[in-house]
C-alpha cells in the first residue's frame, strides 16, 4: 500500500479520544479466540498496515512496541477491522513464535475465569518466558 | 453470589491506570466474534457478576449504563476472563434481543474491514436502529 493511502486510513481512527491511542483487540484468527488487548497511535497503525505484522504502543514504555521483536512471539495480521464510532480496532492475527501471545507464556492474556466466586487460572502455561532472557517482560505487557 | 464475595472480586482488578475504568471486549458465546468493546467502572463489574447481564460504564454519559435497557438488546454473560495484568476483562456473552450488539443495527461494531486500501463495510445490517425510538443511539455507544 502507498504511504499516502496508508495516511487515508489513520485519518478515518478517532486517536483522540483517548490522548493519542485507541485499544486494539488481537484475536487468533483460527479460532476466534481473543488473545490480548493492546494500544496503538498513529505510527503503529501505520506501521502495521505497512508490514502486516502488529506493532503496538506501549504506554508504559513511551514507545512502539514491535510484538515478538525481542521473544519471536509476533503476529501475523490477517484482517483489521474498526468499530462503528472509530475509537477501536480488532487484529484477526495468526500468533507465530511459540504460540504464546501472554508475556507470561500463556497462549492468550485472558487465562483467569471467574468460576466458583474467585478468579481461577484455567488453561496450563504453554512456555516459561524465561527462556526469553532475564530481563523479558518487566517493562511489556503481554509478550513483547 | 454474596455481595463480600463479589467485592473481592473487583479488588483483583486495576481500575487506576486507567481512570477508574476498563476496557472490556465482549465476545459472542456461541461463535466466538467480537461484538463490542465498552468499559466497566467497578460498580458495573459488580452489577454485572450480580445479575449475570453486562452492566458497563459510559463514559460519554458517565453513567452505569445497563445494556439493552432502551433497545432489549441486553446481553447473558456465560464467562468472564481477566488478563495478566488484571486491567482488561472479556465478557462472552449471549447476544439477546434482536441480536444486534451495534447501536447502528449490525451484529458486531466491527462491521468494517480494511479491504483494498480503504474501510469497507462487509456485511448487511440486521436491524434499522430506528424502531428503538426517535433519541435512539444518540448518546450511546454501542446499542443501549
Amino acid at each position: 500500500m502507498t504511504q499516502a493511502a496508508n495516511r487515508n486510513l489513520a485519518e478515518a481512527i478517532d486517536f483522540r479520544k483517548n490522548g493519542g491511542v485507541v485499544p486494539v483487540v488481537a484475536q487468533d484468527h483460527f479460532s476466534g479466540r481473543v488473545l490480548m488487548l493492546a494500544y496503538m497511535n498513529r505510527a503503529a497503525f501505520e506501521e502495521t498496515v505497512a508490514t502486516g505484522r502488529a506493532c503496538y504502543f506501549s504506554r508504559s514504555r513511551n514507545a512502539l512496541w514491535r510484538k515478538g521483536e525481542e521473544s519471536g512471539n509476533y503476529q501475523v495480521v490477517r484482517e483489521i477491522r474498526i468499530d462503528c464510532d472509530h475509537d477501536t480496532i480488532v487484529l484477526s492475527v495468526e500468533q507465530r513464535g511459540d504460540g504464546v501471545a501472554c508475556h507470561e507464556g500463556y497462549q492468550s492474556c485472558f487465562f483467569r475465569m471467574l468460576k466458583d466466586g474467585e478468579w481461577q487460572t484455567v488453561e496450563p502455561r504453554k512456555i516459561d518466558p524465561a527462556k526469553y532472557g532475564p530481563g523479558y517482560g518487566h517493562h511489556r505487557k503481554p509478550a513483547a
